[in-house]
């Protein structure tokens, strides 16, 4: 399943959202990007995520705080974004570091503006089918099973982790789209025998190879969301993918569609606060 | 699995910690029970409910609104209730009526209040495994499993329903003790293979005898929350019974529980916001 293909259609589209926002409006959808600390590769992700942003169009503002920030100058910096009518969206870069309460400082983001979708209103929105945005990359392993036309009413779904961001809204996602959904993880036992069963597979732990390939159903569609140094996913990619009908690479699978929701859903935001929605938003 | 009998020490436990409350504070824990119309089932589970509250000591406000009532009349009613020092828990009965937005006014109720877990912030909490208030049914579940001393951790759980007040978070919560949890629900394709695969079996769907005797594994713990008319459960007792380690009777299992829960949780909430919280809850 080619994510980058995708992520760029949905990228190009965003693209011409928000030129078309900024045409109407006079003013560019805006992203504020919260980084504590100067973590190399949390550095390297908010400045990957920006430079995405520039290219379609959108503002970002880029909020650095140092290592030594407390929870409670990150909730303060979060509300008072959350309250300036010039961002619309917020990004609050995750490990935001050990000292941190991190479920308050999301917490402290207002929902119209959690592009992310890192919020527990996000995720009661995405458990009980209601409008609001989706973590980005359960949202964009949505998207690459919709463009592959991936069914998924009535078949197993097999989430591997139940991270707050990425394997408990992905099951909760698949599940409103009526899919049987198992959740396994580090305490699951004799995880071989639940993913045999698993029509689809979603990957979401972050351990390199965890899912042995001769697992995987013949036909079954795997998702890799790991991320795993050396560009190794949490599936054996070599023996899934002769037994897979469609599977994620690493890189290339998963990761940009988490960018180009994330872009889309700042998007979404403009539009819903700028009061062009219903116009330029699907 | 005796839910009666928990049931009653629960509540036995709750009242003396009601008495203690009033005792210190010469205040009585209250909780306001919200009533839409005069569905004949409704009205007696809420008559129900204020009368096991009156037995504990816990004060009980009924509010009784028209069947006409509109979805902004009922989320004033229960925002003017969450502002009300003198009530410390809310009850919204279910269902509300067709021409309700139920989300839009469980979501008026303040998380504190929510002694009934019915809120956004409540799933969050039960998701996220943060303070919260449970939902009733599956926090009295949880409280039958750890009374029974039934094993969690990498055991598998079947959870066949999935419902924002039961089956949605009753796998939240044994997910959040370790369990591997799955989601079956009407568009499950061969639900007797997945449950004969359970160590744990949840039926919370309200079809009755939906999941067979013959599919309980030998050993297997069996918690029907399932209410059908004529006091039959979502499980085959009869069956299930000869099969299962540990079974919950209907009635007298999942049932008094609820209630014991939301008695509970009452009396949680009116220490917390009466100040003796620390000293009398656990």
């Amino acid at each position: 399943m080619d994510g980058t293909g995708l992520a760029r259609r949905v990228v190009e589209e965003t693209a011409h959202r928000a030129a078309e926002i900024t045409r109407r409006t006079g003013v560019r959808p805006c992203l504020a990007t919260v980084l504590v600390g100067e973590d190399p590769a949390s550095v390297t992700y908010v400045r990957m995520k920006r430079a995405r942003c520039a290219k379609a169009g959108i503002e970002s503002r880029q909020i650095s705080l140092p290592a030594t920030t407390t929870t409670a100058e990150l909730t303060e910096t979060l509300r008072s974004l959350s309250l300036d009518a010039g961002v619309h969206g917020i990004l609050l870069q995750h490990p935001a570091g050990p000292h941190i309460d991190e479920r308050a400082a999301f917490e402290a983001i207002a929902p119209e503006k959690d592009v992310d979708g890192v919020t527990i209103s996000s995720f009661g929105a995405m458990s009980f089918g209601l409008p609001g945005f989706t973590s980005c990359t359960p949202g964009g392993i949505m998207r690459l099973l919709d463009e592959y036309d991936v069914e998924l009413a009535g078949r197993h779904a097999v989430v591997v982790g139940r991270s707050a961001i990425l394997g408990k809204p992905a099951g909760m996602l698949l599940l409103a789209r009526d899919a049987t959904v198992t959740y396994c993880h580090s305490r699951t036992r004799d995880l071989s025998a639940i993913v045999r069963e698993a029509d689809v597979v979603v990957a979401a732990v972050g351990r390199p190879r965890l899912i042995n390939g001769e697992d995987i159903k013949p036909g079954a569609v795997v998702i890799d969301a790991g991320y795993n140094p050396g560009n190794v996913g949490d599936v054996d990619f070599d023996t899934a993918r002769t037994r897979a009908r469609l599977i994620t690479p690493v890189p290339g699978g998963v990761g940009p569609m988490t960018i180009a929701v994330l872009l889309a859903q700042t998007v979404d935001a403009a539009s819903r606060q700028l009061g062009t929605a219903g116009e330029n938003t699907g």
